[in-house]
């Protein structure tokens, strides 16, 4: 059963502020509620779900404080998803917890600038996640990677990578040393690329492309050519293939 | 000004049986509808506009009959707006019109599985479109094209990228002889192909994959090889980097 101040709690977790302050995000649904219950980054503060998602799962929740786990039904599901489908279970997890951040001197890092759709930001986490880039540096306006619907098109890779957010262009004079490759219309076509094995690999807004500030310090302009008549890629999908280039994972 | 049979009818259209029907889809914001507008498939059955827009569009707006173009306010606009943020403008046009289907035999053909997700249809769509790919085969089971949501998520592309919907396994039957390049998690690294001439890219459901009967009807399996932790990739980032290498353009 749910009572009024955990709905309450639950639905003022839709705004950044408070999931900031929780040091908390919400994920939804077996499937990547059984990948985070698995990791080693994140721990469960509370789950929500419904008696035959708890009957299947007595293992994992028998190391739960007791507390920590809520039966509910589904109607009451329904009053605290974030899903237009809920789905079973809903969990409010502790913020992921990494080592040092990634070095773009020894390892390959995305750093994002201005990705507003939260779709498009959990499923350049989960592209990094599957070239095993484990470090996303983004601009303080960039979609928040705790939102909830970011959390869900990560599909569990939110556990995994390592999001900063900051300001880029100090990033980027900080590791001056560094090259920086940025996926532009007027830039080298991919494939004369290699595969690289450090570096940052610079994705820009999904109208805007790349500030000017930034592209002023990259090192190399990178273009996936077309042939056809749309004006552009989706974000994550350009990013998608430049990783593949230059992760060159296979090769 | 909107009368009711107008805010019905648009409603309507949340529909695919009353979409499909009409001959008609639905799409919204000043990039999208000036591009459908010089679109030479594509006719506009109605506009509903708010003040600010028609005022910079005098010119297009002449060559269209004078009751096609509806003056609306702000919150009128919200009433008819598929979005969450509606964008000044929404207009209603005809289905495409395109010359005969491409031949899989002579140039690329795209073939989806069972992808659901609508916004993933039409990143897939919009891919295509960049890439040259002319022909979209789906499954009938899968998203609609014309849905609102995927319409947006094409950026335009929809007038560009001819989709069929049609009995996946007949198609691959009607054509035997043609090479099908299938995306899966045991093929062959993407990294080792070249690009193609003709063929027929065939990408799965999000969460199953490719079904059985048309696994057995491919003659390639491609793979991306990942290093990270995440399971999978997602299905328009894995169509786009797949169709980046086979299409080959650039290289």
């Amino acid at each position: 059963m749910l009572i009024k101040s955990q709905v309450k709690y639950i639905q003022s977790l839709s705004q950044k502020k408070l999931r900031d302050e929780e040091g908390v995000f919400v994920a939804e649904g077996p499937k990547i509620i059984n990948e985070l219950l698995r990791s080693a980054t994140v721990k469960p503060r509370a789950l929500y779900a419904v008696p035959e998602w708890i009957q299947v799962h007595n293992d994992v929740l028998s190391t739960m404080h007791a507390n920590a786990v809520n039966e509910v039904s589904v109607s009451e599901l329904e009053r605290i998803s974030f899903l237009s489908t809920p789905n079973q279970v809903l969990g409010i997890f502790s913020r992921p917890v990494f080592a040092a951040a990634a070095d773009p001197a020894k390892s390959i890092v995305l750093m994002l600038d201005t990705i507003q759709d939260p779709g498009n930001m959990g499923t350049l986490l989960r592209t990094a996640d599957w070239f095993g880039i484990e470090q996303v540096v983004c601009s303080e306006d960039s979609a928040d990677a705790f939102n909830p619907k970011v959390v869900q098109s990560t599909m569990g890779s939110i556990s995994r990578v390592q999001v900063e957010y900051t300001d880029l262009d100090r990033y980027l004079q900080k590791h001056a040393h560094v090259p920086v490759y940025a996926a532009t219309l007027d830039g080298t076509p991919v494939h004369e690329l290699k595969k690289i094995k450090n570096g940052i690999l610079l994705i820009g807004n999904e109208s805007k492309g790349i500030r000017a500030s930034l592209l002023q310090k990259t090192t190399h302009r990178i273009t996936i050519p077309g042939r056809g008549g749309a004006e552009s890629l989706n974000a994550a999908v350009a990013a998608g293939i430049l990783m593949n280039v230059l992760s060159g994972y296979g090769q």
